[in-house]
Parts: C-alpha cells; structure tokens; sequence
C-alpha cells in the first residue's frame, strides 16, 4: 500500500542562461531573451513528491514538518532571494530550470527524508514547469 | 487505447487529528495545531481518474453524469458539512487526509463506476495533497 | 499619491452556523447544511489591503514585515486551527464568514498597521468572498 | 536519466456533440445540454508533455521555441477560435473532448519534434481534464 | 455599514462577433479571428457582486440560496451551453463580453435580488474581464 | 455609462532593493533578503484597467489588440527578462514594486491608448500585488 503527497513551495530568483564555453552567436540563439547580460527572475513553486504506506498509529505517510524544515533548511535557503548563476550548484552547470530540478532533486535524494522521494517538479511560470524522478520511471 | 479523465469536486469539512491510543503529549507531538480539541477544517478538492478506451458511438470515455451521480451521492453527500471525526468511516481511523484519500478510495472502488477508476487525489490546501491508486502502480 | 498593497494570508478553521435564540427549524431554513450540528471547516484567504504615499527613501508603501507579524500574531494565531463558534469574537456573534470578515476588520483598525487599512476581504471557498472596508466606501 | 517539460497553451473553440449515427433522442440522452442544436464553447487548455535527457551544452531538455512554433502552427491555427464539427478533423468523429485530446496526441506524434512526445492532457473546464499518452502506459 | 458578497459562477457557450451592417472587410479588421464565421466559445466565470447591511439575527449578508437559484434561473439557464448569437438577448446587439456584462447586469438588476446589486463582472479568458457597475460608480 | 476592461499580461525580471543613500545596515534592515547583493528575480503579473462607453458600432469598449501592442512595445519590451536594476527608469528610483507600479502607469498615462486608463496593478507573487490609479481615487 502506498499513498502519495505533495507539497508545494515557493522562492524567487535569477538567473541567466548562458555557457560560457559557447560563442555569444550561439549563446544567443540557444537561450534568446534568457540569454540578457543581467538577468531577469522568477517564482519558482516547487513539489515534492514523497511515497509510502501510511503509519497505523499515526494515520499518516510522514511527518510534514520534518518535511518542510528539511526543504527549507537545503532548498529554500539556498536558493531563495538568490542569483543561481552564483551560487555553487551551478558553477560547472548552467542555471535552466531543468538543471534546477535535478540539483534539488539531487539535494533531496541525499537527505534522510521522513518517506521515500518520489519526484520533484519546478514550475519556472504557470506555462512552463520540469519534473525529475531519478533513474527509475516516475510516478507522476 | 486508454484515455484518462480527471474530475474535480469540492467539499467542506471540519477533522480533529488525534489517536486516543496515543497519550496527550504524543498526540500534541505528531499532530500539533491539528490536535487542537475543537478541530479545525478545510476545502477539500477531490480528483477522480478514471480510465478506458473511448466508445467509437459517443466519442466518450463515459457517462460524466453518472460518475458525478455516484460522487455525489457516495462521497459528497457523506463528508460535506460534516465534522468528519464523528462519521463511521472515522470511528478506527484518524481522520488525517491520507486516510481520507484511502476511505474514499476504498468506497469508489466497491461502487459499479462508469469506467475503471485510476486514482484518487484530494487537495487539503493548495500547498498540500494526497494520492492513492490502489494495489497498482498509480498512473499520475 | 496612494498606492494598495494587498497581501494574501491562509488560515484553516471550522465553523457551525447556529443562532441559539432561532428556533431548531428556523435555523436549518436559515442556514441549511450549514447547521449540522457537529460543525464544517473551510480553508479561509485573507485579504488585507494598505493604501497611502510611496516613502522616497525606500520607495515602499510599508513594512511587509511589521505587517505580516501583526496579522500572524493578531489574527491568524486567533483564528487558524480553531472552531470559531468557541472563541470570544464569537460569543455573540453567529460565525458566518460575514461577521468573520468584520471581526477581521475591527481587530486590524484597532492596531498601529504600518499603513492604513482600506479593507478586509475573506474568501471563505474559490466561489464565495467577503468584503469591509469600514465606515467609509471600499476602495476594491 | 530522463527529464519531463509540460507546457501550457490555451484555445478557444466551440462544439456540439452529436453522432448523427443515432437518434434524435438517444443524441439527447447521451450528451445531454451538450447536444444543444447550435453548440456552445469553451476555453480549452492544452498541456503538452516531453521527455527525454538533458543536454549537457545548453542544460535544456529542447528548444522551447520549436515546441512553440510547432504547436502554434499545427494545432492552435488549426482550433483557436474555431468550430470544430465543422473542421476535417472531426468529419468522422464527434468533437468530445475525449476524441480532441486523440487528435492532438495524433498530430504531434507525426512531427518531429524537439524531444520525445510523452502524453497530451487538455482541460475543457478547471473540473475537467482528459489526457492521453499513446499506446504505452503514461507518465502522467 | 456595508459588507460585500462576491459569487462566482461558470457558464460555457459560443459567439461570433459580426455586426451585420458593417461590411465584410470592417467586421474582419474589427474582430479578427473572433469574426469567423462559425463562432469559437468560451467558459465564462460571472462573478456577482452584492452589497447591505449585515443581518443582526442571520449575520449574514443575505440567503445565499436565494442568490442562487436566481442567478441559475435566469442567468445559467439562459446563457449556458448555448449560441449566445442565437438569442434574443443578442438579436439587435453584437455578443461581446462587453455587451454579455451590461445584458446580465441588466437581468438581475430587474429582479429582486435578495441585496443590493452592486457589480457584475465575466471573466471571458483568465486574462480578460469586464465589470460593469451601472449608472454609479462601481464599487470594485 | 461605462463598463471595464481588465486585461492580464506577464512578465519576467529581477531586482535587488537596495537604496545606495542609505547605509548597508538601513538597507538590510528596510529590505532584508530583497537585498541580498546578486538580486533575485520575479514573474510578475500586471493588470492594466480601462473604461468607457460601449460603441455601439462595434459592442466594445476599445480595441483590444491595440492595447496588446501598446503594451508590449511600452512595457513588456522594456521590463521582461531585464534586471529592472539597470533600467534608466529606476537610474534614480528603488525598483521596489510599488515603484514599478508608479512606473508602468507614469508610461502608459502618457500614451495614446484606445481608452482611458483606470489603474495599474502588479503582482509580485500570488501574495503580493499593489495597485495605483493615478491622482484620482482608484476605481478598483
């Protein structure tokens, strides 16, 4: 028996996307308007998905503030209010919100979570969002 | 050829998170603000997947009337309005939104549905939600 | 020169509609489901709306901050996870979201907000939604 | 190592559901108000998934832009603000939106496009979606 | 003291924008795409606005029931699932949203509502909505 | 008679609070995390409200694509996918978004546009908007 829940959060940032190890043609007509010298932004919501059986005495899959502590300690404080393009997760990588997905998900996937991680997915806009479920097929 | 409709519904209800088997403090430990004596509540959306090939005749999955038919009477009528501690499907379980998903689950599954249910998902908030899809992987 | 800031705010609470001096029939034909005696919850956004002049030194309305602690400490921690039909704001006062959204008014008018207050909306679903904006007329 | 894009677009369009294989009242009863002689519309949300590995030297999953262009060219011009009983893609087929969420599915699965298509979900109101992922199990 | 309801409501239906005494050219420079000739639709969301007194022995604004069924009776009925081109209301009138706000205010204005009619606003896209307030300044 | 036209648009930037005539200590004190020296980013939403008389002609308030056009070309050229930061419009202003707000209606008021511009609303996040309607009092 397993139950899913997901949880959803919120934090801002920028980012330019550029690589430094294409020509400026290239960087431009790889990345268009998200390619600007000084960047732009975004509110990035963010789920995580988390699986497993619920737990008789409690009635629940798991604990949903050692949930939310552990996103915000790792996730939400690194990257919240923040310029990707600096931050360490992304000096060899450029900041697309598919590598986001897949550094929070690297994140996540090495932390004692209170149940099994499932996948994550970011939202760059209501239009646009990435999901990553590591090497196994994902759920959702 | 299988083709999936999702459909959502809203009720209103109120839930008191505590386990008498546990002690008072174990009780204000695993459920915090929810173990408040008096309960609080919520706007619960619910999701119905169900899933199944298209009749050539109608173009249609199923009948949407007859599944609304049966939510409404199977799961709105039952929780909405209702103090859900109180109701039989609670009497040995905590009404914690997992249990919730699988009671509702459980009652869709027994019912002659117009196709073959997939999965049920109820929103507690917008930032929280759970999913069940039976013994089966679930599809989203 | 007047700018709004409106800042959105989430609380869970149940609430049974009843007037004890209405007759028993008189207040299931006033309130409907809304009187089933063990009570019902909703998930309640709150509106709070500021006006006033941009200040030139920080080119902001106000404090968010300032703002967010005293809707934390005054109203949210009063009314989220509670059964409102039990606190002292309602001791005369049927709870319905109308009077909830009067009482939020009236608690917010009588503090030193870091802006003034035009207004107070509740939304008590995705569908029904209150408004007060006091003595004079509303702005929004 | 797999990521997943789902991208959202929107079009407006009208239907009316009638299989002129049946009878006048079984047309009524199948497809209810749905069946009015003169149709009625709505606003049709498509969400377009793909899957596929990053790429190590633009950090993307594909060109958004291209996924852009074929959908605008290939579906949108062909739906937007259209009447659908009266388009060649329904010369056979009632417009259910069952039977459009195949169409789409069909059409983009002929392209070529940026990476791989992985289902097609289209939402006729925020309660009703329908999504279709091909002749293997769906993702999402 | 005045407080303020708002009520959503969907209804889906289609319109072609033509004036039949302009000529063929004027009505396509007009409207563009919405001047095909066989009508695109919409889903509608009509919020209603209401505005009194909050009632001592109720708290409440008014009966939302009453509301209700008369916004089904003589706003849904009418206009749901239907060829708005089709209908007196439009016969003299081009079937803008425009045109749909000031006809819907204009129904319930004639009715006795169970408060004061303050505005009425039709959502035609989630980013597109006109309100109409009548001869006073519209409150919101 | 007058009837109003809210339209949606999106945008994306970056921005770092920081007012170079206050001390570090002032300027992380008034902006705390929005202060942060690398900026973070926003998508923002602006609502842009105008009104009028129906012409009867056409049955519409204005031209909705010339709005489009004006807006894009005045305001989301100038806004989307900058660091707001660098802007000469905030050369001497702190790009807050009360002041991008100011900013927005301060451009828009001096164009031509095919109504008469009733305010200007940004939102920040789903959270967070602010509104201005210019010297006279705001309609909404």
């Amino acid at each position: 028996m397993k139950v899913y829940l997901t949880r959803r959060y919120l934090f801002s940032a920028s980012h330019r996307l550029h690589n430094p190890a294409l020509a400026e043609a290239a960087n431009r007509a790889t990345y268009g308007k998200c390619n600007q010298p000084y960047g732009h932004g975004h509110n990035y919501f963010l789920e995580v998905t988390l699986g497993g059986p619920i737990a008789d005495e409690t009635g629940m899959l798991c604990d949903l503030g050692a949930l939310d502590s552990l996103v915000a300690r790792e996730i939400l404080e690194r990257f919240d209010h923040q310029n990707l393009n600096l931050l360490p997760e992304f000096r060899t990588l450029v900041p697309t919100t598919e590598n986001l997905t897949l550094r929070v998900h690297q994140i996540l996937s090495r932390l004692r979570l209170p149940a099994q991680l499932e996948s994550v997915r970011v939202e760059e806009t209501s239009n646009n969002s990435f999901e990553y479920a590591g090497a196994q097929a994902p759920r959702r």
